[in-house]
């Protein structure tokens, strides 16, 4: 069903909501865009396009995220078009109205694009499913909604991990962490899956894990030496505050223990593995400070090339 | 009063402060201009423009309204202004400087126009009074004070009843709602009245209707389908949540039983009548979902229209 | 230290971080631009420039000061470039990220320009030995660190003294207020010093001037009426709400009385002294109306000249 919605009749991308259901070439042919708007020189450095001139960007963040917010901004801005900032948590669904009354306001104000963000799984298929019906040419990006989906962050990473390491085919790949409720998580399974990843792993304590881990074709394991074990790349989820003061979680300290990605553990892997992080981190916490700020730490390199990978995604989306 | 402060002496607009004291060929004038902004194809569709090319917008709201503000940041955008948006809430009236002195500072940055929303009744009019002292160039449109007025609002709503009635003279227009301490209420009257419209209506409880509706030149019922007999247009208002906690209103299911707008209510109106709405919509306080989502409905239109007669006032304010 | 930071190998700047440490033509090759930027005719006007075109300036506030933030984005937005608005307490650090860590994702996303406000003293600083460790072609403005440092606030203040009085060097001027907590009166002192302003007067109770005056080259008085005695420029301070809730302090009555800015005591300055204040005033506090709104007054002129300074600022960053 998600690919349904997320592409249209001729098989090009309609809306951006999820990498599940994403074909392997439109995945290739984001990523292929996203290196038209780098310059890889001494530095790497973002173009500036025209692409979205006279186009309507809203950003509408029913979740408060101001550096996902800026990441999109910065995009749309690269491409030249107009950005609407609108955090509804401070507006009109705190005075009633509902979800999509606040979208079909927004398609009356003649928007090109909505950049969505909502603290509720799904709540970016049910705008989508909306502007089908209500205004067929606007289109819909998920910037992360509820435990679903964060295809942007997805693509960024396979971007990131195609730049450094070429080619998917022999890659083992481990996701570390509160995998259960990621939807980084989630939606780097299914890119990675898409893209023909032979191995990819989660680790983490078992009630942190999926339970539906064969179906996703991933492998669990509880311990971090072992799932490690000769790893090309190093996936770290972001320990969420909220989530430590529940009773499925141990202290930080704790966590840090036996979860935590210190410099001894990476031996694990392969020495050229890369560690990859959507931020913002948690020092001490899910990663330690040396491995931060390491040889094998990508985890800048994907700030940047988020920008680049949105400004193709918005690119594809407005022109094909 | 209101007519000597929005006027220069050639009784050109200078300030929208309010629909009272507008001449009608002023009026007029405005959704005339609000036309050259629109394209009617299949789809109504907003135009771009250079008119306030190289001039500064300010966007200064005293009183949260995220969705208010961002309709006059897109007409200004749409026109090539520069917006600045100023939350005054979060900032330096918190710290305890006078209204004047905050507006003294825009002045001094180099506003070409303010666009002003406050909680205080009057707050607009004392500004464009100290505004024609002090910086006689900046023009100040009123975007809702207190319970005093909303000229946007209202102009959008005629240039509305305009595109589907055509005419005012023949009108029979009924407002719906705590008409007594609505802003939207008090501007529309003063707009129909000028444009000649024979027959005002205000429906509701006896607690929210005006005490003056003589002097109003307006019509009050008490009674849904008698005050809804025939007419042409119904402008439902809406309710204010923080009023539901007072003792003036009865719970909102009984409000609902009383005054909500249903379909069934609705058949004693003229049968091409058409509802319009302010926004954001109490679905299943002040109106029925299908009434909102019928065919009755131009309430997605006001919106749309809000955008290009916002921009018309800005266009006409700045060249004339 | 200042200096070393703040001036590239060629002593050029590099950053703004103090005006401490700024050699003497420096501070004048800044002023010497800010006229540029403005246009003498009856008014006052800012001019526009395409100086920072395809740049972009990231305002970042850790503390909230949307005035400030405006006038940065107002001087980078004349300038003509993209600007990105930052408010970090209701973001990443909330979250648990560092400083340096929320730093370098804004490197990563390829900012040209920070203009940073931290609540801590130094943080700027902080700011711009990391950024010249990774990434040296940033330049930094500290736009208020603590009770550091406000060097646009201070070089706009001698903009503003230059513009009245010409020249430095027989100045007589008078700091009134909470001298030892404010970032403005230190800033100011080391600019009114570099300069050659021979001297220089503090204003207020023992417990709110600095212990150190004699290494500042400061006179320090408690009596209003012999500290003001002939001079040419009081700079009044805001005094700051949260202070008066501490013991250091007597009512605001009582400091009206005491410090308080009164037309019969500013008869002890020369009859064309000027009076300028930072702004948000505290109107019957640290200053009275009359005063405010009096001849002598050029606070309104400051915010004028405050874009220009900081336009003039970002253009040398930028430009040299």
């Amino acid at each position: 069903m998600l690919r349904h919605i997320q592409l249209n009749s001729s098989g090009k991308l309609n809306h951006l909501l999820s990498t599940e259901g994403l074909p392997k070439p439109l995945i290739l042919s984001i990523l292929k865009r996203s290196n038209d708007f780098l310059t890889f020189d001494n530095q790497i450095l973002i173009k500036r396009s025209k692409s979205l001139s006279g186009k309507s960007v809203f950003n509408i963040f029913f979740e408060n995220s101001t550096r996902t917010s800026t990441t999109f901004e910065i995009a749309a801005k690269r491409l030249s078009a107009d950005v609407i900032n609108f955090n509804v948590d401070t507006s009109s669904t705190s005075k009633g109205e509902s979800l999509l009354d606040t979208v079909d306001n927004f398609v009356a104000m003649q928007a090109d694009m909505f950049v969505v963000r909502h603290y509720s799984s799904g709540a970016s298929v049910l705008i989508a499913q909306h502007i089908n019906k209500v205004a067929p040419h606007i289109h819909v990006m998920n910037a992360g909604d509820g435990s679903h989906a964060h295809p942007t962050q997805a693509l960024l990473d396979m971007f990131t991990i195609q730049h450094f390491k070429g080619d998917f085919s022999n890659l083992r790949v481990a996701i570390i962490g509160d995998v259960v409720h990621s939807r980084v998580a989630r939606s780097n399974i299914h890119a990675l899956s898409t893209l023909g990843c032979p191995d990819i792993r989660v680790i983490g304590p078992s009630t942190l894990l999926p339970s539906n881990l064969s179906d996703l074709g991933v492998h669990g394991f509880n311990d971090m030496d072992h799932g490690l074990s000769e790893v090309d790349v190093v996936i770290v989820l972001r320990l969420q505050n909220e989530r430590m003061t529940s009773t499925t979680l141990p202290s930080e300290h704790e966590y840090f223990q036996c979860y935590g990605l210190t410099e001894k553990r990476l031996l694990n892997a392969k020495s050229d593995v890369i560690v990859l992080h959507p931020g913002p981190m948690n020092r001490g916490v899910e990663i330690d400070s040396k491995v931060c700020d390491g040889p094998h730490s990508v985890i800048l390199t994907q700030v940047t090339f988020g920008i680049a990978v949105r400004m193709a995604v918005m690119d594809i989306l407005s022109n094909g």
